[in-house]
């Protein structure tokens, strides 16, 4: 049971979006606009650092779910999601998305642990400004939702199918109401 | 200097708000449905939320900004909120507030850090579901925020008249784009 009586059986964040719709807004549009919006990062490596930090967060539910929105949207599916949470940094991925990762691992513990070598290391690697940016905000959004997840302590389904099912949503909808809901 | 070139001279998280339109936003709508929306929690109570769980993320930018946007808006001022980050268990505020602070230093941790005793102390103490619903949202959301302006090394003017200023901006017209701002 979470903490509080959030009135609906929507597991993990989809049944606090149910609860609090005039928070649902805004969290949503933001993760439109960073996993899915116009950017030089694949909407699937964007998703694989959404899951990377909420592993690193021990959030099951938030993990399952980016893990599965990550593997539908990136050529090399679920083992590639799998061996990045693993072991990033043995993982078969380019080097700037490594470093990257690097940089999302740092801001998981705090935004004062992004370091200027970490930063320079991505650039030399070649990644933008931009592409730096959305990875910390991306990070720390994350350790956002993961806390707003666990922190009243909602349900998070054992049967991969559910997360399955949700990533097809995300994947044809994005991050926007699905039919009936109120928010 | 920021981690990236971000084109403006405003500090903290303006800066970024100024580099990145599209996620400003989404991150001002948030704010304002937290910490300024109707509730039963007072603004001057959100913002001490927010002040304190800055300062346990040690975001200098954040917590002077929240420190002042809650001394403006509490009638005690500026002495209480000093008196809750250096010692809130001892502080002069209500059982109630001082068990929600309790719940955010938890979520400041980890989500999972959340435990149910901590939950029923605060409804114990007369807190409803809502303002606990939104008291872990407001200290997940301030890790967020912490991350994105430390994460990228942001600047943290000296001088508490920035932070003054600033909160007779957000007193006044709340989290909106000031005149001249394009997002």
């Amino acid at each position: 049971m979470p903490h509080v009586s959030i009135n609906s059986e929507e597991p993990g964040i989809r049944g606090l979006f149910v609860y609090s719709p005039e928070t649902a807004r805004p969290l949503n549009a933001l993760a439109e606009v960073l996993l899915r919006g116009d950017n030089t990062l694949t909407r699937g490596e964007r998703e694989l650092i959404a899951a990377y930090v909420s592993g690193l967060n021990e959030c099951r539910y938030c993990t399952a779910s980016h893990a599965a929105f990550a593997a539908a949207q990136l050529p090399e599916g679920m083992p590639l999601v799998d061996q990045v949470r693993a072991d990033a940094d043995g993982a078969p991925i380019s080097d700037k998305l490594r470093a990257l990762l690097a940089i999302a691992a740092a801001v998981q513990e705090s935004g004062r642990k992004v370091t200027g070598a970490l930063v320079e290391s991505a650039k030399a690697q070649g990644a933008t400004d931009r592409e730096i940016h959305d990875t910390v905000l991306i990070a720390a959004a994350f350790c956002m939702f993961n806390r707003y997840v666990d922190g009243l302590d909602t349900h998070a389904p054992d049967d991969p199918a559910v997360y399955a099912t949700a990533a097809e949503h995300i994947v044809t909808n994005g991050y926007v109401p699905r039919p009936g809901q109120t928010w």
